[in-house]
C-alpha cells in the first residue's frame, strides 16, 4: 500500500535519505525544513502520514505536533516523530502533544516502513468514515463537539497471564480512570470481548501460552473485536515479534519495564481516536434515523410509514392490519390565538398520549401537520374501534396549558380502516382511513369513524 | 493483517498443506470438503476470502462460486478459485462465475499470500461501506435494486506508450461496450483522472517508461483515483513486479499475450465491483439528503432551516436577512373538500410557483403542514417587502384544480421580518415573521404584512 508522506527536518541530509528510502517503496513524498511552513503543507496537502523531527529551531516538533493535532484539517492524521533523544521524557512530551508513535533516530528502516504500513491503514479507513461522518456533520446531522473527550470510564482489557505484570498494567490504566479488565487466557478473551465493547485491548507478548501473536490475530479476524486499538506489550529484544504484530493489525507498542505514564500517554492516544472513530459512525447512524423521523414528536415520517405498511402487507400478516387516522381538532385556532410554539407543544402532548396508550408492536407516524397515523398489525375491527375509542377519551380528557394560567381543551377526530379479506394497498387503507376521519370531521369532530370497507 | 479464509477443496492433503501454510501467517482458517457445505458455511461464517478448488464431485467450484455471487449474503467475499487445469477456458469460466481471481494448482505460496492481502485489504474497505450502506436499505432509504448493473458506458482509461498494444487493448473493451480513453504518459494520466470519473484503469508493465509501478503508486496515493480499481497488464516473466503491484493497491492482473475474453471477463468484474461500491456510497448520501428534504415538496426542512438561519446569523451577513412565512389560506377546507391528494397537490403547485418566483440564491423550506419559510440573505425591508408581494400576486392568479373541470383559487398570507441593526437569533426571526403573518390572516388573509421591527 503507498500513501503520501510528509518528512518535515530542519537538517537536508536527514530528510534526503529518509525520502530516498521511501521513494524506493513506492511513497509519494514532500518534504519541509520549517515547522510553520509544515503545518501549512500538511493542511494543503493532506498527507496520510507525518514524519517529524523533534528537534527543529523556531517552532519544534513537540510544537507542530500540538498546532497539527488541535486543528480540525490535520488532527486525523498520524504523526511518527523522530527524535536523536532517548529521553523517555520526550518520548512521553511526544506522546503527551498527540504523536501516534516516537521513533529514534538513527532510524531502522524496518521498523519505519512497517509503522508506517499500520499507519497507513488505520488511516484509510478513517478516511472512510470521515468522508460520511463529516458530511453528516457539515449537514448539521449531528450535536456533539468534536472536542477532545475524556478517556475516563473508557474499558480496557489487560491480556496477561502472569498475576504480578497484569496488575502492574491494570493500576496504571486505573489511575488515568480507565476501568481494566483483565483475562489471561485466550478462552477468556473470546468470553470477554464477545460481552463487553471494549475501547482498549492491552496484549502482553511475554505471555507463557504458545504464541501470544496468535491472540492478536483472532482479535483481528473478529469483527467484535477488529477495531478496538490494540496495544503490544514486550521486552526491547522482542522486536521482530512487535513488527509481525504490527503487521497482524496492532496499533501500538509499549517497551517493558512498564513506565507509568508511558503506558497512560499512548493509552489515552489510542481510547481517543477510537472515540473520534466511533462518534463519526454515530453521526450517520443519526444521520440515517433523522431520514425517517419527525423531529418534533420523534415519531417515525411518511417516509418511513409508508415503507412499513408496504412491508406488512406483503408479509401477508395473517390477522390482519388496522390503521387509525389521528386528526388535532380545531388545530389551526389553537395556532392562530397562542401561536406556533403553543400549537407545537398541544402536538407534543397529543404525542405523549398517543405514545403511551398504544401497544409496543403497533407504530406511529406523524402523517402531516397536524396528523397521526398508528398501524396496527394483527387488530381487527372491533379491536381497533375500542383502541380508538381509549384514544379519543384520553386526549379529550388531558390537561393542557397553552400559556400559563390557561386551559385549553384537545380533541381528535379519528377515522379507521382495516384490511378485509380482500388485498389492499398502503395507500388504499390510509385513504379509507382519512375518508373516515373526515366523516368524523363532518359528523361534529371528537369522535371516531370506521371506513366502509377497506 | 489477519482474516478469516473458507478453504474449499475436496481432497484433504491439498487443504491440510494449504491449512498449514496460512495458519503459520496466522489466518484463521475454516475447511469444507463438499460444495454445498460450503456455500452454508461462508453464509454463516462470513469469512474475508474464499479459496475454492474448481474440480469437486457433486457440485464443482464452478457451481459453487456462481452460487456464492448470487446471495446476497456472500456476493462481496472474493473468491479465488484454484485448478489444475492450465486451459485459459476454464479461467474463463472461473471469472465469469464471478471469481476475483484463479490460481493454479501447485498454488505458490508468495503469490497466493499477496493475493490474499490485496483482496483482504479490499473486502475490509467494503465491510465499512455496507455497514452503513445495508443499514440506510434496510431502513428503506435507497430504492435502486443490486441486481447485477451491465458495465456497457461504464469508462475506462487505458495507460500503455506503445500505439499497437494500447489499441488492443482499448478495442478489447470497446466490444464490451466500455469507452476507453488512454494515457501514454504520467503526466496526461493525472491530467485525464483529474477530470474523467474512470470506473477502471488498466495499466500496462511492458511501457518504456523508467518503472511503470510509479504510476501505479501515484495513482493509488491520489485521491481521486485511490478506488478506481487498477488492472496490470504484463508478460507472464514479470510476476515479481505484478506481486509489488498488488502490495501497492493494483486489484487484478491480465497476463500478455492479451485474451479478449479474459481480459473482458476481469474488466467486467472489476467494473462491476466498483458499481457496488459506489452504490453503497450513493445509499449513504442519499440518506443524508433525505435527513434535511421534505419529501413532498423536496425544499429542505425545519432542520435544515435552523442551521442555514444560525449560519447565515454568524456569518453577521453584512447587507441583513429577510424571512418570508408564507401560509396557504383555507388549506384546511381544500383537504377537507377534495381529500389528502389533493391537498398535496396544492401545496405542490404553490411550492413550484416558490421555487420559480424567487431568487437563486434565496433558501426554501417547508415549515410546517401548510407553511412555508423562504430566506432571503442580504434583502432589505423593502426588497423583501416587494418580493413578497410579488409571490402573492403570482399564487392568486395561478391555475389549481383539485379535480377535473373544477378550479379553485389559492391564495396565502405572508409575514416578513428582517435583521436590523441590532443581532437577532434565527427563532426571534421566525417567530416575528409568524407574527406578521397571524396579523396578515387577521386582516382578511391573501395579503403581506411587515413584522413591526425584528
Amino acid at each position: 500500500m503507498t500513501a503520501r508522506i510528509l518528512i518535515v527536518d530542519d537538517t537536508p541530509s536527514h530528510s534526503r535519505a529518509l525520502e530516498a528510502r521511501l521513494i524506493a517503496e513506492y511513497y509519494q513524498i514532500a518534504t519541509s525544513q520549517d515547522g510553520l511552513e509544515a503545518v501549512r503543507l500538511a493542511q494543503a496537502w493532506q498527507p496520510d502520514v507525518i514524519l517529524l523531527d523533534a528537534m527543529m529551531p523556531l517552532l519544534d516538533g513537540f510544537a507542530v505536533c500540538h498546532r497539527l493535532k488541535g486543528d480540525p484539517l490535520t488532527q486525523h492524521i498520524p504523526i511518527i516523530m523522530i527524535s536523536a533523544l532517548q529521553e523517555a521524557s520526550d518520548r512521553l512530551k511526544g506522546l503527551d502533544a498527540g504523536a501516534d508513535d516516537f521513533l529514534s533516530k538513527p532510524v531502522d528502516p524496518g521498523t519505519l516502513l512497517v509503522r508506517l504500513r499500520s499507519l497507513v491503514r488505520i488511516k484509510r479507513h478513517l478516511d472512510e468514515l470521515r468522508a460520511r461522518g463529516e458530511a453528516a456533520r457539515s449537514l448539521g446531522l449531528s450535536n456533539e463537539s468534536m472536542a477532545m473527550p475524556s478517556v475516563s470510564g473508557a474499558r480496557a482489557l489487560v491480556i496477561d497471564d502472569q498475576d504480578l505484570s497484569a496488575q502492574t498494567l491494570q493500576d496504571s490504566l486505573s489511575h488515568e480512570g480507565i476501568l481494566p479488565g483483565r483475562a489471561a487466557s485466550e478462552m477468556e478473551v473470546m468470553a470477554l470481548t464477545a460481552s463487553i465493547p471494549f475501547d482498549l485491548i492491552v496484549l502482553s507478548l511475554s505471555m507463557a501460552v504458545d504464541d501470544p501473536l496468535r491472540v492478536a490475530a483472532m482479535l483481528r479476524a473478529t469483527d467484535i473485536s477488529h477495531d478496538v486499538p490494540l496495544l503490544l506489550v514486550s521486552s526491547q529484544a522482542d522486536r521482530a515479534r512487535v513488527l509481525r504484530g504490527f503487521d497482524l493489525g496492532a496499533n501500538d507498542w509499549l517497551a517493558l519495564p512498564v513506565v507509568d505514564a508511558e503506558l497512560r500517554a499512548r493509552a489515552r492516544n489510542l481510547i481517543r481516536r477510537k472515540f473520534y472513530q466511533d462518534r463519526l459512525r454515530a453521526d450517520l447512524g443519526s444521520a440515517l434515523e433523522m431520514a425517517l423521523t419527525d423531529p418534533l414528536t420523534g415519531f417515525y415520517n411518511q417516509r418511513y410509514l409508508m415503507r412499513h405498511l408496504r412491508g406488512l402487507l406483503a408479509g401477508g400478516s395473517p390477522n390482519g392490519i388496522a390503521v387509525m387516522m389521528v386528526d388535532v381538532d380545531h388545530f389551526k385556532s389553537i395556532n392562530d390565538r397562542f401561536g406556533h410554539s403553543a400549537g407545537d407543544m398541544a402536538l407534543k402532548t397529543i404525542a405523549d398520549t398517543l405514545r403511551n396508550r398504544t401497544r409496543v408492536f403497533d407504530s406511529i407516524a406523524r402523517y402531516g401537520g397536524e396528523e397521526f397515523v398508528v398501524v396496527m398489525p394483527g387488530a381487527g375491527a372491533a379491536d381497533a374501534m375500542s383502541a380508538a375509542e381509549r384514544l379519543r377519551t384520553s386526549i379529550e380528557t388531558m390537561n393542557f396549558s397553552p400559556e400559563p394560567g390557561i386551559k385549553a381543551q384537545l380533541t381528535v377526530s379519528i377515522g379507521v380502516s382495516y384490511t378485509g379479506s380482500q388485498s389492499t394497498t398502503p395507500e388504499l387503507l390510509l385513504q379509507s382511513a382519512d375518508q373516515a376521519m373526515y366523516l368524523a370531521k363532518r359528523s361534529g369532530r371528537n369522535r371516531v369513524e370506521m371506513a366502509a370497507s377497506a
